[in-house]
Formats: structure tokens, sequence, C-alpha cells
């Protein structure tokens, strides 16, 4: 049994969906954002850090979403996550989701995220007109580079795939046209397909 | 046979230490940043996202020093990089090297690279003049939660190390006096003894 502490809307999400995906118990500890409950004294003690997510296992907490879906994956080889056998197509998958953790989140935390890196509320501010052109430029990449198609490491499903989705939802929100990026539209499409993506989307509306 | 795409003082550093602390057989490749090589239509093919490091292995590229890390480590288990055989321990070390890439990497990179966010050069030295706060903070975090002792993990020295010291090397110029943070100048000390240390740091200097 796992208990992931997430926050509707955020990355937290690809880790919610992984553990809805892979059929695993899991239970759902929302992080109230609005009331600032990242930074209490009871959450810093699961996560120093003071984000979401965090996975708590019988063993003890991990974060970091890239960490966590391949925790999950060799934990539970059996549930297809992540091509957990092969070192290099493994590391091809983790090379994806960092892409995803490291450079598009970190775009896209320009926008609403700003104080982490200035003071200034006029750098703030021309820092947020900047995330449309981040991430389309992030985006673009993915689009052209990354996303073999249908799934984006080719015909299996895996947990990039729950990651990607969980970004994409952003894009509208940050002044990206998802019908401007013709695979990644689709790519999403089909994601909402799967009935899984719907139970965890319900879930997280229910938090 | 590996060949490492690297720029001296960059992240990439990581990777090349690794390879040296395994005893693995390895060529390095300067991307010349000066000359903007990082963007150039060969080195593109390579790495379309323009960035070092990319590893050039006999199946193809991988990119994002987490996932070369685990891509050694995992391939090469008998150099015991980092705790491959336990999917938690192996989180844990993932965990660690993932704050590092996301948020440690990133809150440097607003000293140098603050064109990736804005255009505005006052915003862009609004970013720049906040850095020594926030490695301070990133650090300051390590120093209290992180760094376990006498290594990352513990006892065992491991890949968590050598990306550790890659970024640690960045914090004077960060304006972050090393002796304001014992715990982690201890680690600088033991690992710069040693010898792999010293070898990578030569073999640095002279590309």
């Amino acid at each position: 049994m796992y208990t992931l502490f997430t926050s509707p809307g955020s990355c937290s999400f690809a880790s919610h969906l992984a553990l809805e995906e892979a059929g695993l118990p899991f239970a759902l500890s929302r992080v109230n954002f609005a009331a600032d409950a990242q930074r209490s004294p009871e959450y810093l003690k699961v996560n120093p850090k003071g984000r979401v997510p965090a996975l708590a296992t019988p063993r003890g907490i991990l974060t970091e979403t890239p960490a966590i879906l391949a925790f999950l994956a060799q934990s539970h080889p059996e549930t297809g996550l992540l091509p957990v056998a092969d070192p290099f197509e493994f590391g091809q998958a983790q090379s994806f989701n960092l892409y995803l953790c490291a450079t598009v989140h970190v775009a896209h935390a320009h926008k609403g995220r700003g104080t982490r890196w200035a003071d200034d509320p006029a750098a703030i501010a021309e820092m947020r007109r900047k995330v449309p052109e981040t991430m389309a430029a992030c985006f673009g990449l993915i689009e052209r580079e990354m996303l073999r198609g249908p799934w984006v490491l080719g015909e299996e499903f895996s947990a990039c795939d729950v990651y990607l989705f969980a970004l994409t939802r952003w894009l509208e929100g940050d002044g990206v046209k998802l019908s401007t990026l013709p695979r990644v539209e689709a790519h999403f499409a089909r994601m909402m397909a799967r009935p899984a993506v719907q139970r965890a989307l319900a879930a997280e509306a229910a938090l």
C-alpha cells in the first residue's frame, strides 16, 4: 500500500496516474497548496523540500517524479510501467522523463513560481510573459524529436506517457494552443480515452 | 567504449567522473560552448536539446545526468556506482540526483543562463542577484537533510557523490562560501583526495 502526497493540477498527477494505470493499491493525501500546507511542519517531515509529489512506501518516503516512476516500475515489473529489464531502454525512458522534470516543468514554473528565482515584481512579471514562448519551444522539441508515437517510447505504453499527459494539461493555461502540436494533441486524446486516466481525473477532482 | 560529450566546468563533469571512478573505457569530446558549438547542426544531431552531457553508447545516445548515471550503474553493476539491486535504495539515490538536477542546477543556471526564462536585461540581472541566496538555500538543505556522511548515501560511495561534487564546485562562483557548509565542505575535501577525482580534473583541464 502506497500513500501519494499530491496537489490537484500539479505534476504529482503523473505519479497518481502511474499508480492507477498499474493497478497498485494506493491512497491519496492532498497537500493544500492554498493553505501553504506544503510548508507546514507536518509536511516538511514528509518532504523537507516542501514540494509534491512524495510517495510513502513501506520502507520510507521517495520524492521527485522520475524517481517515483522508476521505483514503481522496478518494484512491480509485471505492470510494464517502464522497460526495466534493459538498461539502455530504461535509460532512454529516463532521459525523456528528465527532460520533462528539469526543463519543461521548470519552464512552466516561471509562470506561477517566479519568486523562487527573483524578488523584484517586474522580473517576476517578465518571466511570466516569456512562458508561452518557452513552453512552445519545449513541446515543439517533444513534437518533432521525442514522441515516437503512438506512445512516447513507440508501440508500448509507459510511465513516460503518464508524465507527458500531466504536463500537457498545462499547455493551454501556459498560452500554447494544443492544436499547434498535432502529435502531442493526438497523444493527449489517446490518453483521455484510457479508463485509468478517467478514473484518476475523477479521483483528483474529488480531492 | 563510451564517448562523453562534455564541456569543462559544466554538470557533465559528473558523468565524466562516474566513468573514471568506475574504471570504464571512455573518450571525451569537448563541446566548445565559447563557439556556441552546442547549437551547431552537427551537435544537434547528437543531442537535439543542445546541451551537455550526452553519452554515446554502442546502442545510441543518452542524455540527462541522472539518466546517464543510472545507465552506467545498471550496465556495470560490478562497479557499485548505485545500489541497483534494490528498487527502494535505487529510488533514494535517484531522488537525491533529481534534486541536484531539477532544483540545484536550475538555481545555478539563473546566474549565467537567465536568457532561457527572460529577455529583459533588468530581469536577467535580478535573477543573477538572487543566485547566492537560492544556492545557499539548496545546499543548506543538502547539508542538514540529505548528506548522510561520510558519503551521500552513507557508508557506500556512489554516483550521488560524483554529482554532488560537480555542483559543489560551483558554490564559490555562485557567491556561497563553502566554509558555511561544514558537512558539504568535508565531503568536497574527501572527494578531492580520491585518485579518480584528480585524474578526471586533470583530463578536464587538458581538454
